[in-house]
């Protein structure tokens, strides 16, 4: 019987990989995925089936899973990161729904790229934190800026995904506009990108200067609240603790 | 010479674990972490050396990682979920620059509550979210009501760690209190105790009833936002697309 593994693969490097994920891999016929995903992992599993399909497909992409696991097959349906942060498994699940199907699904979560993020920065995630996508082809940008200052507000620290690409590279300076309203000008702001890919990258700016470095789509954008400070080159939100 | 590894174990099972987790604890020559968190993972690393102390010694058990280093032993500080969220990686870092020590450190990141417990409940972190420690030892619970009252004008899901112990039974009573403003009262909550650990459970409940339900400080509690709905025993927050 068919079966649907939704996994998370973590960063994307074998490394961040949990056990779980890396078996349900491996014992899957075929692997279906984002391209630029399948092209992280198509090589840790080199005698595996993959099937690709392009980034904005997403919905075709869970009906080709479905279709593959109805016909018999052990089918992983890979999201970088966490599969269940803004990963597959709440489509998946949707399309699942829709079909009326029984085919069995196990949702494996991963390391997302707040964690990752965070872990190379030093530790701007001890405190509360919120996390928000600055994509809007499925959320109104009034949603999303009013979800900026609210968190801002609350003193959170900011974890922003998805922070730019082509169609709107003029968000990320907005949502810097909106904090510096609320942060001093030197709060950090950790800025990763490909964390734990090829290309890694990781800088530590400040809310005034983030701008002048690059940020991209595979980037990961970290704003400290108001306690988080720069030492000896990391990135630190205290938690409280009397040293 | 010596150095650390802050490694977070994910949620307690070896399945759940990543590789570099995983390698980084055999490398280590002596584990360091609290007593809880030693037992999840001693019998997959028979041999090993380890060092437990107490909930609330957190600083303590950094000096003695930095001890174990300084004497030239690789020493693993281990956290439950992510080191870097609510994690031991800040506290260490803080010990660390309070001595002056050039020990080097590595950041091992992990699969975070939030995550492992989504996995269980379904896809209810699709959408932005934000995530709030009900433990008031270190915050002001005025600053914690403030965060919870921000996130959901925000509607955000709302991912509360901490959510009880013996001291603040009814905190969580509270911020479902304020929930209750805001939210409808059918409102899907998930409720996760050990998430990848022995009486592994999860239920999905509604803000009005939550209550009735068996919280307890090893449980993470997912408030839905404003669409966030239940099909097939699971809980989904739609992300917006269209089928």
């Amino acid at each position: 019987m068919g079966k649907i593994y939704i996994v998370g693969i973590g960063p994307g490097d074998m490394a961040n990989m949990t056990y779980r994920a890396a078996k349900a891999i491996e014992a899957a016929d075929i692997v279906v995925g984002y391209g630029a995903y399948i092209e992280l992992i198509r090589d840790y599993f080199p005698e595996k089936e993959f099937a690709s399909s392009g980034m904005t497909r997403e919905v075709q992409r869970c009906r080709l899973a479905l279709e593959k696991a109805r016909s018999g097959l052990k089918t992983a349906l890979v999201s970088s990161g966490d599969s269940g942060i803004y990963g597959m498994a709440g489509i998946m699940l949707q399309v699942l729904n829709e079909s009326g199907s029984q085919i069995p699904v196990e949702i494996i979560p991963g390391v997302t790229a707040a964690s990752a993020a965070a872990s190379l920065l030093g530790a701007p995630l001890m405190h509360d934190f919120a996390v928000i996508s600055l994509s809007d082809l499925l959320t109104p940008w009034e949603l999303i800026c009013k979800r900026i200052r609210l968190a801002l507000q609350g003193d959170f620290v900011l974890c922003l995904y998805n922070p730019r690409s082509k169609k709107r590279s003029g968000y990320i300076g907005i949502a810097r506009d909106i904090a510096m309203e609320y942060r001093r000008p030197e709060t950090p702001v950790g800025i990763v990108r490909n964390a734990g890919r090829k290309n890694e990258g990781c800088e530590i700016a400040s809310l005034e200067g983030m701008l002048n470095f690059d940020i991209d789509m595979f980037s990961t954008v970290i704003i400290g609240n108001s306690a988080t400070y720069v030492e000896n080159g990391r990135m630190i939100t205290p938690r409280g603790y009397v040293l």
